[in-house]
Formats: structure tokens, sequence, C-alpha cells
């Protein structure tokens, strides 16, 4: 609260010259966010946490700012180290028909035999709280699509939420009555056989159970089984390992302020990704953003009043050891704002951000430039992004971009998330917009 | 040639009664289409020559026909066992990136190490042509995206079979060269790292070598970093076993003419599906829009002059057994017309044929009453129908259903060919247009 009042009074300073146009203009026209991109997805792949492509992430993101000559520094921290196997299911009772699914991240694994068990369809928690002890011995199958009318309303962000808490607590809620698994229906908006994963949550006093996303189609399929009155029964084998944690690092880039150095603007992304994708949308185009951000200013000679530092948070898919990491070595530094970009590359529409009332009113009136790339609608939430959450709990005020987000979900955690579903002129746009928020944050008088 | 004159002599007669106006009433208000088609995708679910699913398929459309008192055989055919096996690929040159892939039906395995080879990325024959013993030892890739503007120019078909030429021949063109695999970009006009499968047509002048289809992404991935100046190295493993043939059957169901039984309308679409998915708008939709053509005509009690056969085709996808096996059989009973409906389950906009000319003309007099489900453009084509080719050939007046065409290759092939694609409400209306348009050749005066 007190940042924002501080952020308040800079901001209700006299108006700035023109650099931000300038800024937005020039990446428009130069913006080698795409080829960063490129490379990170591409020539790196999938980059999840402990594996060789998030090592190889921290490396070459490293080098790049080294290379534009923009101080880098890598901090370390130690991530999990999950490792996905064997992923099977099938309908034993209905002719071995094939279930497409995939490990939830962070799953333990089936007994080497697998599972075979009943399927238990379960719409609601209060409906598996009905159920009792009757789901036990059984596969629970939560069947919770992602409300399409909010997507379509472009409040895709909202329906993930809503239906993202079975994958995420539904594991050790079915435990609780004595499940021998849990299946969930993908938490996505676009399916051809597509699954997607993300993190499960497990509550230490239930014992884990393995937990997988059955492709929207697959989720139908036994819904419409069930529905017919038969028995299901599903054989589920998964051996996913959680091996020792690995170090690891966040890669933090500096741009130094000419007058408040010691204030910072923070922009983050996270480098490291599912496993099933390479990761462009979710968040290698975060990354390059963040890094192009830096170029930029770096090519442009543009030397804001205060410090803007670049973070490539590494484990928010699975862990968010690198935003806890950053916030404990950091929280004692002067964050002036945190601005976080994991929502997609598609064409910007604005920021959400933890700023209203007074300050919302005056950061407005200084960002108008970002109408030239569409992103100048600012909607206050509690929650911003998640590397920066420590932050912005501690009451740094927080910024996320908004990309459109009518299909981010049909991609994100999935196989299909790859760079052929990001455009260059968007990339740009987007890139250009938090160049130049983080400009009008970080030179305000 | 000369049944096509026949049927124009028919269709010159005088108007028949309202029956074709009454069958789609009676099919769009009481139609149980999608029902069967329910059951066949989600209770017998991939059908695959010489599999279980595909004889429990010809058990359960046998019993069905049965069940509805029209009377039914078993007519053998012996039909290929091909079954996938593994099917792995990575870049071993770039980070061991998982390849997504499927094999071609058809494909010989690779060694057990699998094969580990540059890649050669060309985009046609002459190119493949040019490049000649340069692509020894290496494995060849055809990246031949389906040309979506004559997709979405409602030409889906065509741009499939411009595409689909390299999945045909392509292996033994490079094999011809010494190329030790292929790899295609996936035929089909949608994904989310979607694998498209289908046919290879090994050319026994060349040694088999193995061929896989990689999905839009891999595809576009590959190209890029060749586009880098990469040198790309693959690994490919496949295991598929062409097992020995297995005794199988067309289903055969038949509706006897009151006036002129040995006259034969033929109805026809194809029982077996590819493995991967379920095979529900290839061509389930198909079978189901064929039996319930059958029940409804049982139901109306509606008794043409003609015969109206059904006939369910076993192998359509690998091999054409059946088609050929039902030509062997029957070429010298009188076909008057032969209907194949094997494009999937989409709205009606119509009709191939092979009728033209004043024939047509005086059949387009004829089906007014398709406009009420909208099939009622007729268009003068060469090949309507795979299994029903022999019999076209032959000179049978052939008939396609053209639903509309738009979506069909998103799915087509792929894991995601599944119930969940079929609208109940369109696939009445397609059998509709069927029922009504076999009523019509069936009951000429």
């Amino acid at each position: 609260m007190k940042a924002a009042v501080a952020l308040l009074l800079l901001l209700a300073a006299p108006a700035f010259a023109q650099v931000p146009e300038r800024i937005i203009q020039r990446e428009l026209q130069t913006s080698q966010a795409y080829d960063t991109l490129s490379y990170l997805t591409d020539m790196i792949g999938p980059r999840l946490s402990g594996s060789r492509g998030a090592a190889a992430a921290v490396a070459w993101t490293t080098a790049r700012f080294r290379a534009w000559g923009i101080p880098v520094t890598n901090e370390r921290v130690m991530v999990p180290h999950w490792v996905r196997g064997r992923e099977e299911g099938s309908l034993v009772s209905h002719m071995n028909q094939k279930i497409v699914l995939t490990a939830l991240g962070g799953s333990v694994a089936t007994p080497a035999a697998g599972i075979t068990a009943e399927v238990v369809e379960v719409g609601s928690f209060d409906e598996l709280k009905t159920l009792g002890t009757k789901v036990k011995g059984k596969i629970v199958f939560f069947n919770n699509p992602m409300d399409m009318e909010l997507v379509r309303s472009h409040r895709a962000f909202e329906a993930y939420g809503k239906a993202v808490a079975f994958r995420s607590a539904g594991p050790s809620r079915a435990a609780e009555y004595g499940a021998k698994a849990v299946v969930i229906r993908s938490v996505g908006s676009a399916s051809l056989r597509t699954p997607h994963t993300g993190s499960l949550r497990y509550d230490g006093k239930q014992p884990k159970i393995p937990a997988a996303a059955m492709t929207a189609e697959d989720a139908m399929l036994v819904h419409r089984l069930l529905q017919r009155g038969e028995r299901v029964r599903m054989r589920l084998l998964l051996t996913p390992r959680e091996l020792p944690d690995v170090p690891s690092a966040n890669v933090v880039a500096e741009w130094r302020g000419s007058e408040k150095p010691e204030e910072i603007v923070l922009i983050g992304a996270h480098l490291d990704s599912w496993d099933l994708g390479t990761g462009a949308i979710d968040d290698g185009s975060g990354v390059a953003m963040v890094m192009e951000t830096m170029r930029l200013l770096q090519e442009m000679n543009l030397r804001p009043r205060r410090t803007i530092r670049a973070v490539l948070f590494m484990n928010e898919e699975n862990g968010l050891r690198g935003g806890r990491a950053y916030f404990d070595k950091h929280k004692n530094e002067k964050h002036v704002a945190a601005i976080e970009t994991d929502a997609g590359a598609a064409a910007p529409i604005g920021f959400t951000t933890t700023l209203k009332g007074d300050a919302l009113v005056a950061l407005e009136a200084r960002t108008g430039a970002l109408a030239a790339v569409g992103a100048h609608r600012f909607e206050t939430t509690a929650e911003t992004g998640a590397d920066t959450s420590p932050l912005v709990e501690a009451g740094v005020p927080g910024f996320g971009l908004v990309p459109e987000p009518l299909h981010y979900f049909d991609y994100h955690h999935t196989p299909a998330d790859t760079l052929d579903k990001v455009d260059r002129g968007e990339l740009a746009q987007d890139t250009a917009a938090i160049a130049a928020l983080a400009w009008v944050l970080a030179d305000a008088p």
C-alpha cells in the first residue's frame, strides 16, 4: 500500500517526453523478440525444471544478455526434478480402448503393473463428499470442462481458475476417501485428443495417489459410457519419478537507473516450461518479451531514472521456487513495480494491475502511448502473476500483461504449445507494451 | 454408360408420389443414426481390418439388421492384418527433442534399434529426382501442407488429393534413390500436435522402407531448423507388424424390391476404420447412415420397385479388399446405381455423381425433396467413392454423399476422429438425403 502511494506521487509529476512512443515504434520496426523465442523453442525446446533444456535455457539467455552488453547474473535456485515416464490408459471393460492421457505434474507413479479399477465420475467436491467411501479402491474421474461461454467472453482465465481446482486439489481430496487414482478431464479450451498437463498439489495429510489428465474426447467417452449405465474399468499406468532436487537459477539482468538506481521496476517471465511442448506461449514468449525489452533499451541507449531489472524465473510451473527465491533474496530492495508476462503472445489488450483509484488514474494519464498497440486497458485485480506474487503480496504494485486470451488455453500445457502458435507481429506488440510501461514506471520523476 | 442411359429412361417417367418428402421428415423426427454410431464408436471403438474391433463390428451390425427384420448376410473377405507398434521420433542433433509422429498404414518396421540419419527435406518428386542419390542413407522428409486456400473454398478433397500423393508414393520414390526412411508432414487441415495416419503404397520394384507422418508442428520445426542451416539428425523407431491375412466380411443387407428385385440400388459405407481414433467420421457415420436408411424403410414399411442393398464394406482403409470382393461376387447382377458415403457427417450439401447431361437433369427433376436438407446439389465427378469404384468403373452410375468438407480433414485419420465430432441433427440430415435418393433411384417406374 505504501508503495502504491509512493507510485501515485511519482505519477502526479509533469508529463514525460515522447520516449514511450519512440520505444513502441522502434520495437514494432526492429523487433528481435520472435528470433529470441525461435531459438529458445526450436534449438533448446522443452525446459521443465531440472531438465537439460532448462539448464541450456539458463546458459543461453545469460549469454544473450551478455552479448547485448547488459549486466546479468545467475541466482541459484534448487528446483524439483520430476520426470515424466510412460503413461498409458485403457478401458479394460470396453474392448481395451486406448485412453489418451498424461500424468499431472508431480504425480507419483502407479505400481509397475498399473492400477486397474472401476471409474467413478464426480462433477464437484460436494459430489465426492456425498459418495464418500464409496470411491474406495476406485479411480475417481473429475469431469469438469472449462466454461466455454466464459472463454468466448474473453474471460478464459476465470474459466481456467474454476476448472483447475480439480486438477490441483482433486487427487488428495479423492485420496481422503480411499480412491486409488484420479483422472481429470484436461483443463483446456480445445482438443484434437490433446492432453493438458499441469501441477497437482498433494495435501501432506493424505496418501499420495497417481493422477492424470484425459483428453476432452476421452473424458466425454467415459462419461457417455457411464451414462449408458455401463460399468467402466480402466487400467492406468504412470511411471513418473521425482528425482533429487537440482541446482538451477533465476537469470537476472539489470539496466541501471541514472538517478535512482536502487529503485527497481521488475519485468519478469518464467524460463521453465512444461515438458510436452516447447513452451512457446507458456512462457517462452514472455521470456522473449522481457529479453527484448532489455535489448531494445540498450540499442536505443535509453537510460531511465530507475533501474529496470529483468528476471527470468525458474520453476514457475511446478514449484515456484524461482519466484520465492527471488523474493527471499531481494525483498528488502525497493521495488517500485513488478510487471509479469505469463499469459501468451496474442495481441495485447492491456494489463491487469493491483493499482486502483487515483494511482491508477494517474498511471493511465501517463500511458496513453500504449494505445498504439491496443494495450491501454488496465484492469484492477488481486493477482497479476505467480512469480511476482510474493512481491505483490508484500505491497509492490503488480502488473500483468494481458494478451487476448481467447485461444490461450487451446495450447496451454499441451504438446501443441509450439512456436507456430505465435505471431511475430503480435509478439512485437506485446513487447512494445511491456517496454513502454516499464519505461514510464522507471522514468517517472 | 449403358446403365446411365437406362437410368435416364427410368427417370424420364412421370412424377413420383411424395415418398421422398415423407422419408426425409420421418428421418429428421425419429433418427436413430446417432445411436447406431454411438454404439459402433463407444462400445466397439477402433475397427482396423483384422482387429478384434473389426470383427465385433461385423457381428454387431449383422445382429442389428437382423433385429430390425432386415435380411442380412456376411460375405467373406480375407483382409490384411497390419498392427501398429511403438512409434518414436526424436531429433538427436537438437536436444533429443521429441518428434510426434505415427507410422503410415502398411509401413514396415525399422530395425529394432531404430534408424538414425540425417533429414533431407523435399517439396516435390521433381526435387527428389534432382537430389537423386544424395538422399542415400538419409531420411527423406516430404513437406507438403494441404493447400488451406482450397480447404477454405470448400475444396478440401482436392487439397487432400494433392498432398496425399506424397504419403502414398513417397516411400517407394525415396527408396528408389537409397533413402533409409521417409517422414511426411501429416496430411490434414488442423493440428494440435496431431498425427494423421493413412496408407502408403509400396512399389514392388523398390525396397520397402519405413515411413511415418509427423504432425504439422513437428514438420514446421524440422523445416525451420533446416532453414537455419542446421544439420538435422533424427532417430526413428517404428515396430509395426504385418500379420497373416485374416478372414473378415462385408455385411450385406437387402430390402427387396416389389417389382424388379433383381435390379439393385446399392448404398455403401465402410465398416473398418483406422486404429488411432474410433472412426466416427471415417466412416462410422457412413455406416450409421446406411444402416439407418434400411431401418427407416423397414419402419415406414416402404417397399420400392427395385432392391435397395446396403453394403458395409470391410477394409476400405488399407486394402480395399471388401470393395473388390463385392465386385467379384456381384458384378453380373444389375446395379442401377451405387451410392457411397465416406466423407464425414457434417451437414449435407449434395452428391457427387458420374451422371451428367440429360440423365443428371432428369434426376435433378426427381430429387427436389433433397432441398429440405440442403442436399440437392449434384456435381459430376469421375470418382464417387473407393469401395464402389470397381462397380462405377464398370459403368454403374455412382453417387457420393457430400457433407460440408470444411473440417473433415481436421480429424481424418487422427486420434481425434471420435463421436463428439458428429452432430446428431446433421447426421440425420445426411441419412435423410441418402434414404431419399436411394428411394428415388429404386422406385423409379
